[in-house]
């Protein structure tokens, strides 16, 4: 079970590491390795899938890589051409690599399109025999979404034919899934269920092998494993970290199984791999973020350095006329705790400068949000000019609730190459910085413990202009993941005022979320290619 | 042919408009009144499909509809639900209201998933009888991609159907398609060539009826049309405004036939509709822009005036210490030209403070690119207060020439609500500028003749950094549009290192593109949701 970490769209890379897990596999005495969907283009290609060019690079090194299955075969993920007449012209496929040769080929029989998936915007289905023998077994080929459909567990069934059950009908020994299904919060113990479940139904064994890495917005968790046919988990590779798992499918007792990670310490996981990979991957070296003392620049601070290392990380404190003293010495205190790089950069000079170029415009009218927002884009500015001296990727430390209701700045505090905690929502962050400070203070515990406040004004606080945290967070959750309807969330006892205000707020700012930098999704939808709003809009829920 | 401008998900609205459409049409004596593609919601209605609430809400206005429909009947695109027990739990459907009631109901055959399109994530498919009888002719109905199969003007067939040809099979006397269908230049010569060729083809009559109006990034051209069996048009409503046809089937000397603009006129007229609709549908009565002395913030200045009025549009004229004066003269006789409200605002205090701010970090750097995008973002800055303090909506005025190569500053001159121009290349630019002087000098000649510059440093030229927009046009076309490989590209005849180079550019750019504030789409393939790129991804293309 290969459960490698691809680049997307670095063909040559990606084959380098398929050829030495093939190897690795075969020296320890492998018959068979599996890799996960699409392994040797990367999860998800995207459009880069209408470039004719990448297809053929593709089939290329696909072949390369059968030459060196001659002891160990493989199974690999790819993308094939679809050479019928009509419908798409790709195929999400997998390939049985034998004896230096592609010995077979076969697809994926359901596409999602839902959530961030929009498989049918590139792949052809086609309902295929997904049968082979491998050493005196019978093994029924399925790719991710195949196996996804449980009637019990999941809402409404999507598809028309469920692959395991004519998998069972043909009358196979056991199911290998390639997948490459990204992480959210509990996605793994979903899966043991489900996966345990499925095996028991159909009386198969199931072998499953997810990529592990972060590739843009989506986080892969790896977790692959495998199961008996009476569903019990024989085998466990590791969490959000490349591995190779090398198991026996007749002896469960020989078999590693790994201890995963739960709740909240999954999510700090993810969080780390997912800002990691996606600065190499876009060939960052160093990170810088402004610190305000807050919690939310602290918890994305101490990822960062997790992720990359405290030399690798730049914290800038740009104070302004209203930010407190302690913020300021938490800031710093939090730098020296992480032993991260701390710039000051006081920010009277630039808002002093921008209001007297302001003042003849705005001289009849009384401050509003306007002047606050002078002052985090002058911020923006500061850590983009950084970015661009330096080459370090500018983080964004707003969280998920913020966010939902636009209390950010476009430009300002959303000025950025990767917004780390944008799908946490504040609850959720205070949790992560508890686990961050799990052995020692690292975030020092007056960040955690004060009310939030984004000092843009003379004592400011968040809850003046927002419903206490643990009642937005629960209002956004019913709102946003779960798609309620404002009667709903209503009928749960919520404030009916609260709950249409909260609701507006979160639909005017979808032009905001339109311009935000990529966020790395851990709830069941994050904003992004996930949820598709339209911006000029006008949606009123009739009154009944 | 009611060609009607409906807002997303403002349900009220829209049935209201319907309403008084098949009031007007019946006053005239049309005895069936033809809507759009899911007129009842707005094309696209995107993830607003996903609320229950939603859907219920526009089932109630549907009968609120058919309430109406006692002289006249009305075809009406509305969201249906899907009762079976598998797949999308909706349909993309349509309604024949008659006598007070919802007579029947037909569905979408053929969904897309390209480009913009993404009708898999929501719709169910079910290949349906499509016929229905109104005061004896049999009428095949269909929805938008239903008819766009034609092999010979298409590339390879997407579907495994084709709607007209079971029409045809099943013996109709006219065939009607209700669309949803974005404009792109040319599209409706495209269609009319299609239609007609598909007329004679089966031998049958066509009406279509496309929605019009400005929904985001699309822009609906409207165009409605009529055909007999022969292939010729019998009736053409206008194009870019709404239009109520009431055409008789049977002459076609009786019908009304506009003449629709072609080339840079159908250009022009789609981005002021595209404008006006993004600017009102989100609720601002005023624009504001920042006026360089360039020709790209002429033309949207120009194209903003034509939309709202002088008197709706601020022009910012925001000076540095690189400014030349032609260009500040330039900025100012354009606003006198159009007689829209001017400011200047010069930059230089913070300009200069953020140089002071920033003087300790970068004291022993030489000059880059960053001083550069620092002035961009202190403009950036200044309009978005402007627009906080006063309500208006930023445009911003980038080409798409230059946000294909990233020759532009995120949270600088990208900053703003609406990218007018952001799908239209530099060579295009100038087109328009011709255009819109086509009667007299509104733009100064001397803005369309000088050399284009970002004057973010002394003595700057475009040419220095790019190649000749000529030249970078057509690299641009054939890479972003029509998806060529670099080989083909420089199989063309183009120079392999600036091909190289800009492809490169292109790909690297990808993040910037992420954050952009959506771009009104005028060609085949746009930037945004028709273009969905990995940003955290390495693909070479293989040398062979």
């Amino acid at each position: 079970m290969a459960q490698i970490n691809p680049t997307v769209g670095d063909i040559a890379r990606n084959t380098g590491l398929i050829k030495s897990n093939i190897h690795q596999a075969g020296e320890s005495g492998a018959q068979l390795v599996v890799f996960g969907e699409l392994a040797l283009v990367g999860y998800p290609p995207k459009d880069l899938l209408l470039k004719k060019q990448f297809i053929k690079d593709n089939l290329i090194a696909l072949q390369d890589i059968a030459g060196v299955c001659t002891d160990c075969a493989a199974l690999v993920g790819f993308v094939a051409r679809h050479q019928g007449d009509t419908g798409k012209a790709l195929y999400n496929a997998a390939a049985l690599l034998i004896d230096g040769q592609v010995k077979s080929v076969y697809y994926k029989q359901l596409l999602p399109t839902y959530d961030v998936f929009d498989e049918s915007r590139y792949f052809h289905r086609e309902i295929s025999q997904q049968v082979f023998e491998f050493q005196d077994t019978r093994i029924g080929l399925t790719i991710c979404e195949d196996i996804w459909q449980a009637t019990e567990l999941t809402s409404r069934p999507l598809y028309d034919i469920k692959p395991l059950a004519l998998l069972s009908r043909a009358g196979v020994d056991m199911v290998i899934n390639m997948s490459a299904s990204p992480f959210v919060m509990g996605k793994h113990e979903f899966r043991r269920e489900l996966f345990g479940g499925l095996c028991r139904n159909y009386q198969l064994p199931l072998i499953y092998v997810n990529q592990v890495g972060g590739n843009d917005d989506l986080i892969f968790d790896g977790c692959s494993c495998a199961f008996n046919r009476q569903g019990e988990l024989i085998a466990q590779a590791r969490d959000f970290t490349e591995d190779l798992l090398i198991i026996d499918t007749d002896s469960r007792e020989s078999n590693r199984c790994e201890v995963l990670k739960t709740g909240i310490a999954s999510i700090h996981a993810g969080l780390v791999l997912g800002l990691r990979d996606y600065a190499t991957k876009c060939g960052f070296k160093t990170v810088t973020l402004g610190l305000s003392g807050g919690i939310d620049s602290a918890v994305t601070a101490a990822l960062a350095v997790e992720a990359l290392g405290a030399d690798k990380v730049v914290g800038v404190s740009m104070p302004s006329r209203y930010s407190s003293d302690h913020s300021k010495t938490d800031a710093q205190q939090l730098a020296r705790n992480l032993g991260m790089q701390y710039l000051t950069i006081p920010i009277e000079k630039a808002h002093r400068a921008m209001e007297e170029m302001l003042s003849e415009q705005f001289k009849d009218r009384t401050p509003d949000v306007t002047e606050e927002n002078i002052q985090a884009r002058v911020r923006g500015n500061i850590l983009m000019a950084l970015s661009n001296k330096f080459g370090h990727l500018v983080l964004t430390t707003g969280n998920k609730s913020e966010l939902s209701v636009g209390y950010c700045t476009m430009y300002g505090d959303m000025a950025g190459g990767l917004a780390v905690i944008s799908d946490v929502p504040k609850m959720m962050v205070y949790e992560l910085a508890e686990y961050i400070n799990r052995e020692k203070e690292i975030i020092p515990s007056s960040i955690i413990h004060k009310p939030p406040s984004a000092e843009l004004k003379p004592d400011q606080k968040d809850e003046d202009s927002l419903p206490p945290y643990a009642q937005l967070d629960e209002i956004l959750k019913r709102y946003v993941e779960q798609e309620q309807s404002t009667a709903d969330i209503i009928a749960a006892g919520f404030d009916e005022k609260t709950v249409r205000r909260i609701i507006q707020l979160v639909d005017r700012n979808e032009y905001k979320r339109k311009q935000a930098p990529p966020g790395l999704k851990v709830t069941s939808r994050a904003f992004g290619s996930g949820r598709r709003m339209p911006i000029a809009q006008n949606y009123q829920p009739r009154k009944s």
